[in-house]
């Protein structure tokens, strides 16, 4: 028709669409963790994407509500797009607390949507990827989260990576002592720029902001940046602290000793009492992730325990601990450091087509490699073969099978060798054990 | 504090939570559904949840209009949430042709939104599961497509089902045949009428609604309620429409030669020329899927062969095929008829907790048997037994590990199955051996 409008196809400015490559590497992550996740307990939750803008912001401040996305609903509800899986697990673990029961320990991977400033690289839509334990106290629960954030890496095989650990109990031990107590929030905002402006400028800052005297910003820094063994750092902060950072000791004691019992090499799980993670939430355990090939990209899973997750929804004190896979963040680090490698994540085969008439024996051969547990796309057409090899490589197959006129009439099949280039002729009896053999996979 | 005020925890009407039992159905399903997808080469893709409104409603009527959770960003951008998987899918292909190439195989599994009336029992936030091959005429493709939804529901394991077949070009035969072609719509509305009011009613709405006589009434419905084998069915519709039906006899016949190839029991996919499945969109195959033991909820998988995907964004003309798997109505119906068996989904073995102050050691046996490919939760607390045993039949662990100070001095544990109530005392040592010999599982 020559009348029709064609409406240009586009996405919303900070949202994107995720092509089949970027998609799987996404499943990979997910998968992955999910399979951590559950060898540990959690399970799975989902809450709606949509919810009353009061359930959303309760505590939130007004930057939250810029960030929102809120409207009028057709029924005239007040109603906005969740802008974290937080706020939906407080809500969720109050609403249905006599089903739950305690310790309840839940995953939950969704998208969440901030009507952020995109200029700084940021997406308005992106995926989350949160575990928590709510309902307990016991610091066993805090060992597990940073377990659990190890066993991810380890299982996703993408180089070193060191898990940071820390208590807030030690820095507000250590105000206490210092006097320093009501500056706790501008001492916080400080030592967060340690690794970017170095000691001497906090030192500097903690002086003119808070009036910090030479001697209280020297002790409070020395402190921080202890460096040694894990048993080492705590035994020196205990005694730079003068006994008002024993909480926080006894528990990164308790936590580091569960983290070498559980086999977890001393590299990946390391004492650093500079990290800080905001201001208000956390209340005893602190983790950060960096990846040793790049940790300029910062923490790739962060978390921490907390006293109370649900005061604004319920009477009930719900402390926890967990932690946020940045599944967005990760994914765009591993890609430039050419990690992503999703040659496994594909079907291994392609069955190529040469008679469109003999459609059916070719499905029928697809099928039976299928149920030998090879997974086998067919060629829906009868096109070249050099169209269909180079679909072949396009989707990442690792063989192409041929069969012609002359391969039907002798009972046979050329395999052919996506990487090396290399074929072989083989009888249609031996082609699901070929290409096992191939593959290096096992007949199901 | 007194006068914190408390927000009553509550979902919007027509939104839910998933508790962990129904989320865990959930991933089995997907998980189960992608299995399938990748063995045939179709890859994952993501578009955003929320797009312009000009995107969304392309062609779309009044009735989508009013559906649709509409607003305007802070931006001043008129957006909606996306309301179905196959405008985006279209937009999609439309945008990224290039990249893409054909044939394009895509599954797409993601939350979409209605504003519906809920008194029907309808949700407005539902799951849907999509998967389409695009750019293709072959009816291998189609073949494909009925071959995936075959697989899933093998693989589900949940009862005997049917795919019932149909191609649109059979009735267009016949009704052009009978010279009803112009009254197509109605016709449709009337046949789709067929399993709810029975023959002799649609004969009467033929005559009443489209002039259609008792002859032409007769001979339709005759075609169209033809049953037998899918070879007899199909000759005896040939000889009915007096050739005029050939184009989709004959392709139905290669559907069902394709499927037959592969191995899929005559019973499980059947020619049935009374399914239509809407009015516009489909242009050749049809495809819907009953279960056997439920067959009143209706198809739980439907789909077909469309001419043109995406004219409304590209003059690329993109044919195709693919079918949609009802999530949420397929986990309702088996939920209703006990086939939603979770028991594997979760961990295997809780271990228990009776010295808070050995809880490194806990973390330490736990954390060896996962290593050994097993599943473990740790109980993060020493409280009472019966406690922890109550937690861990909720939660549907097979096993508890019970280390008590006895054991810990002998070196020993208590191994308890949970259904059977036995225990028994072993070394530590082969502790991980015992487990995996009570759960049927192979060492890693």
């Amino acid at each position: 028709m020559n009348d029709r409008r064609i409406i240009q196809p586009r996405t919303l400015k900070g949202f994107r669409d995720f092509l089949p490559d970027a998609m799987q590497s996404r499943e990979w992550l997910i998968d992955t963790a999910r399979a951590v996740f559950r060898s540990h307990g959690y399970v799975p939750i989902d809450t709606p994407a949509l919810e009353y803008t009061e359930i959303l912001l309760g505590k939130g401040g007004a930057e939250t509500d810029k960030q929102l996305y809120r409207f009028e609903d057709n029924g005239g509800r007040d109603v906005a797009l969740r802008f974290d899986l937080t706020v939906p697990l407080a809500r969720f673990v109050a609403q249905h607390f006599g089903e739950l029961g305690v310790p309840f320990k839940r995953y939950h991977v969704g998208p969440v949507w901030r009507g952020e400033n995109t200029q700084r690289g940021r997406y308005r839509e992106f995926l989350q990827c949160d575990f928590d334990t709510i309902g307990t106290e016991s610091l066993a629960a805090d060992t597990e989260a940073a377990l659990v954030i190890h066993d991810i890496f380890a299982a996703l095989d993408i180089g070193e990576f060191t898990i940071h650990l820390n208590n807030r109990l030690v820095l507000a031990g250590l105000l206490s002592e210092l006097e320093l107590a009501e500056h706790t929030a501008d001492v916080l905002r400080s030592i967060d720029k340690l690794p970017k402006i170095g000691r001497d400028a906090v030192a500097g800052e903690l002086r003119e902001l808070v009036g910090a005297s030479p001697a209280q910003a020297d002790r409070l820094l020395a402190a921080l940046t202890v460096t040694g063994t894990n048993e080492e750092v705590l035994a020196r902060v205990a005694e730079l602290a003068g006994g008002a950072a024993d909480a926080g000791v006894a528990a990164l004691t308790e936590v580091v000793a569960g983290l070498a019992a559980a086999g977890v090499a001393p590299s990946r799980a390391r004492v650093d009492l500079s990290i800080a993670r905001g201001l208000d939430y956390y209340t005893g355990t602190v983790f950060e992730t960096f990846l040793a090939e790049i940790p300029e990209i910062g923490s790739v899973c962060s978390g921490g325990r907390y006293d109370d997750l649900a005061s604004i929804y319920t009477k009930q004190r719900l402390p926890g601990v967990g932690a946020s896979l940045g599944v967005d963040r990760l994914l765009a680090a591993l890609e430039e450091i050419g990690k992503l490698d999703t040659s496994d994540a594909g079907p291994s085969i392609l069955m190529t087509m040469f008679d469109g008439s003999r459609s059916a024996d070719y499905v029928g051969v697809a099928a039976s490699l299928r149920r030998g547990g090879l997974s086998v796309e067919l060629y829906p057409e009868a096109r070249k073969l050099g169209s269909q090899l180079k679909y072949a490589d396009r989707k990442g197959h690792r063989l192409a099978v041929i069969i012609g006129g002359d391969e039907w009439s002798a009972g046979t099949a050329q395999v052919k060798d996506m990487v090396s280039g290399d074929s072989q002729t083989v009888e249609l009896g031996t082609l699901e054990e070929t290409c096992h053999r191939l593959l290096g996979t096992t007949p199901r």
